[in-house]
């Protein structure tokens, strides 16, 4: 089981005919439970996210606080490191000023694994921000994603350094 | 202190008799199993998430630094601040020696919310770390958990400070 469980999260592709084959939890008798999972494709939803990632990227280019605070969801929670929380869409639109504000220029997301159901998806990776050429943080981060009038937005955002700190 | 391993031993037993119990490869039968994922219920989960949670607190304070890597899955990666991810059991029994080595006592650790499907929880909290009745982090945290062997563990758990850098 560990071993499948373990080729079930390296190999999404393969992730609803392992699911049907041979999860602990399968419902045998279910068939419209099992149409419902048929329909969702964690390959699909890493590509959307992937997608999303990129336009995040953009608008950190772009140095447009409101699009990159419209990439949140409305009741999202951004877990900045040093920092409390900053809740809601209203609150995160300042801290995406400041981030904007603060100089930096690009960011390079990597996302290396996504995880997760049409409800909600978590994705992690790595990511290093810039200003100008010069790479001034490195990353690693977990965001959970939901839909937000049918499109993936970040609801919780939470990254910490890892480098140790100066 | 004896009590805790007392308590622990009972646990690490209580988890093989549940292994042999529930494992998929020794289970011909799945009418108990399909009947166990048509109940999976967020609120049972958040409360099993909690307990694990308190064991959790149970084994910082205990110093057990084999307990706490073995509260992680075998492929968990464990995302600390200011450092690389650990990757792995193995290498997260090293990373958990030092933190009870640092001379932490005690992990308050508050559940906030958790989300998911019985394949994957997110939970999202806070923490408070103490050294004797100083506190010396306060932290929010996402912990991915995963079920192996028929028990919560964690498999991804990233956190930062709340507080700004000194």
């Amino acid at each position: 089981m560990k071993k499948i469980n373990t080729y079930l999260f390296s190999a999404a592709a393969g992730i609803l005919m392992v699911t049907a084959l041979n999860s602990c939890t399968q419902k045998t008798d279910e068939a419209e439970e099992t149409i419902a999972t048929t329909e969702f494709n964690l390959e699909t939803a890493k590509a959307e996210i992937e997608e999303a990632n990129k336009n995040f990227m953009a608008l950190v280019a772009a140095g447009d606080s409101v699009g990159l605070a419209n990439a949140y969801t409305i009741d999202a929670k951004f877990m900045s490191a040093g920092a409390p929380s900053v809740v809601g869409r209203e609150d995160i639109l300042s801290a995406m000023a400041g981030i904007v504000n603060s100089g930096i220029t690009k960011a390079d997301i990597r996302l290396e694994s996504v995880y997760g159901t049409e409800d909600l998806i978590a994705e992690e990776g790595e990511l290093t921000l810039f200003v100008g050429d010069q790479a001034v943080a490195e990353e690693k981060y977990i965001v959970l994603w939901k839909k937000e009038d049918g499109k993936w937005k970040l609801f919780r955002d939470i990254f910490n350094s890892s480098l140790p700190a100066e």
